[in-house]
């Protein structure tokens, strides 16, 4: 099985219980792809065999968090800072499981009113931010650049920046946004997972729900 | 007036002009904005004063070249490697005036039957080439990644790579492909400028001809 391994505090834990499970022999033959050089390691770590997705183009399962989900189980993805990677491989998976708590839980993405990553090339980065800004005018958007716990522009593992949007009303028909994103010269990616996820795994005060796509 | 500099042998030689003009004293007030790391080398060596698309966010003219030139002034750009920078800056003139020779002109995009770019993050950029050759497969088309002289991946100003795309045939409505390509993460930008060349200046056998959007 081809196993997709997320980034973040919540994919960390099924990450540790993966190895876990293949140390005591009670999970075998299993390859994962990691979505980030922060999972690579910890997955070399634990002893879990590893590729990539140059030999590996499907995916079976990839189990990863997030950080908003709405009703049609659409994320926003990416406050850790590996929305590229992770898209890249939870976007050719058969299955995609995410975990989180209800906190996480959106009326529509950006309604938590934290960020939503854009991942950015760095030449002329307040150019980009400015359009992203501006394209989103009509929800409040504030775009700023992500820094990092020094106060320096934080760095993608792709070498780029995360410009973070944070939005006071619903943006509107979110393929729409999506392409008007994508359409900017110099962003890279967003952190909007449209149409991927196949369940999520939430966990409340009362127990686990699981919603299936 | 704020005037885009392109990049490759047209451009060159309209930067040197420009250089001239400044130094003879015929043209003053001029603050270039260059669309690569050669043309900003040339620019300085030439006194062209320059600044960038965080100090400029419109820019009255931009003058480059083109790989290739479809009937609706849709352009291919990128053979020289630049297109990302090129398509921020050329994205955001009033006026742009692209010049070629006639062997430039094509029915349809493609039509030359040489290279298509696509500019694609390092990472995994084996399946990101299969992701477009795929997109394209009605087409004909042949995804290769960029070599540059020493055999060595080329890689852009911004630290990516760049496919080539070769096609066969039309790949039909522009637009919808230019979607495509860029909802593949992975893709950084693509070589078609699409409704943007205000002007084209064609150096034919029997002189120039212009064309106005």
């Amino acid at each position: 099985m081809v196993l997709g391994l997320g980034t973040g505090s919540t994919a960390k834990h099924a990450v540790d219980r993966i190895g876990e499970l293949l140390r005591l022999g009670k999970l075998k033959n299993i390859v994962g792809i990691p979505t980030s050089k922060k999972t690579q390691e910890q997955a070399i770590s634990l002893g879990i065999p590893l590729s990539d997705l140059d030999h590996h183009s499907t995916i079976d399962l990839a189990i990863d968090g997030a950080d908003e989900v709405d009703p049609h189980l659409n994320l926003v993805k990416g406050r850790g800072g590996s929305l590229l990677r992770e898209k890249m491989v939870e976007g050719t998976c058969k299955k995609f499981i995410c975990i989180v708590d209800e906190s996480k839980l959106v009326k529509h993405l950006g309604g938590s009113g934290l960020a939503m990553p854009v991942e950015v090339v760095p030449f002329c980065w307040k150019f980009t931010a400015n359009k992203l800004q501006n394209l989103f005018e009509d929800s409040g958007c504030v775009a700023k650049l992500r820094n990092d716990s020094k106060g320096k522009s934080f760095v993608t593992d792709n070498g780029n920046y995360i410009v973070d949007l944070y939005l006071k009303k619903d943006i509107g028909d979110l393929q729409v946004a999506s392409d008007a994103i994508l359409r900017i010269a110099g962003v890279v990616e967003h952190g909007m997972f449209l149409d991927m996820a196949t369940t999520i795994i939430v966990a409340g005060e009362l127990g686990i729900t699981i919603k299936n796509k």
